[in-house]
């Protein structure tokens, strides 16, 4: 028996989400009902950095899985693309330890969230960055970004329906990219509550709108309660973009 | 009555093509479709520049429809985007002068083919840029593209079923553009045959692979026969871009 390491990108549009779900069309679905086709019958679980909600796009999602046959990973990467169907594509298996773990050893997730800035709507983007036409000042956004910094209770920042413990989090890097006609929200930490990056957004969206402030955010960060911080904003122009792991 | 021209944008993919047919999900379906419940039940026809078949895409395709309704261009585009679902978008509407034909009148056409060069697929693009991550030779490309230019019968490059009598075609502008990780073939012309586009695309990846010279589309061109150019190139990588008319 080994352990793969697989990367993956996916058009979160066609699916409900990355989970499983009882006759619903899901990543995980697809990807366990072709390894179950390679090995004849036999279940095999994957294991996920995290999920991803419907909508929510991968650029670089990472599960592991163990096999008992003896492919090679590139072999691997081919047997599964050849069945994937095109919304899912493997970028690239590894051989990983026995004891690695696509959720528990990751050790830096980063997001990435794009805003469409243009006027007018693009129908070729309308699954792939939020059309958000409005007055946005970047430079308040900027400044508001900082209090997002570092390690904090983002209980405010996460799904009320959330039911994860410790909510305490670290970001480490958060900034605005402006490429041609999108904005781009990135955002690097150690991991993330659930909807907690569309939540940061969301605010950061009343903050650039003049409706908050940066210590508007800081205190919203204090209060730990989700009814204070900005709506969660659309899932269709979230990436989860990478995952990073220890040598 | 007033006449009035439209231009869209629309994403091909979940379209059987452009022009109307029974039982499918066409363009011009959908708009007659709503031009018919603006017009509370009334049939109001639209004569687009041309059509485009099944996966191809439109940048600015246009249209003209007359009507008996008092809406000012503006409020005709939001009408119709109110409404219109969201793979297709108005960008423009203005009144035009009663004579006026979007087909008739069209002086050039800009058709762009998107292909994609690297060499891992882009779950992002599947439906937006060909995948070709073959080896190409740019400089034999952009010298072959010379032939083309200019006045000639396109029968080699038209699809064996076209009926159009006369295949006298100009073409004003071929080149190819490197944009990041993809190559963009940008042709504009007074008007196009039935596949023209993408049998030259075809044709052009043959000449960029070594598998045809310049001097071989110099011959296909005065052979009229649609067997010696280069296969169609797929649906999804084609744009009709623009459409000029006098002012």
């Amino acid at each position: 028996m080994k352990r793969f390491k697989a990367t993956i990108s996916y058009d979160g549009s066609g699916f409900s989400g990355y989970q499983v779900q009882p006759a619903r069309r899901t990543v995980q679905g697809e990807i366990e009902s072709i390894l179950k086709r390679i090995h004849k019958g036999k279940d095999i679980r994957i294991a996920a950095s995290g999920r991803t909600d419907a909508g929510v796009h991968a650029v670089g999602q990472v599960f592991h899985f163990d096999s008992p046959l003896l492919l090679d990973p590139e072999n691997w990467k081919n047997a599964l693309n050849a069945q994937l169907p095109e919304d899912i594509y493997v970028k690239e298996v590894n051989e990983a330890s026995p004891g690695f773990h696509a959720r528990f050893d990751a050790i830096k997730k980063e997001y990435r969230y794009r805003l469409l800035r243009s006027k007018e709507k693009d129908v070729f983007r309308r699954h792939y960055a939020y059309h958000y036409p409005h007055f946005l000042c970047a430079e308040k956004i900027k400044e508001a970004m900082k209090a997002f910094l570092g390690t904090h209770d983002f209980t405010s920042f996460s799904s009320a329906k959330s039911t994860v413990e410790d909510r305490v989090r670290t970001i480490y890097e958060l900034e605005l990219l402006e490429e041609k006609d999108e904005w781009i929200f990135r955002i690097v930490g150690n991991g993330f509550l659930y909807n907690m990056v569309r939540i940061i957004v969301g605010t950061l969206l009343d903050v650039g709108q003049g409706k908050a402030t940066a210590d508007d955010v800081k205190a919203m960060l204090l209060a730990q309660n989700r009814s204070l911080a900005g709506k969660t904003a659309p899932a269709h122009g979230l990436y989860l973009y990478k995952v990073t792991y220890e040598k």
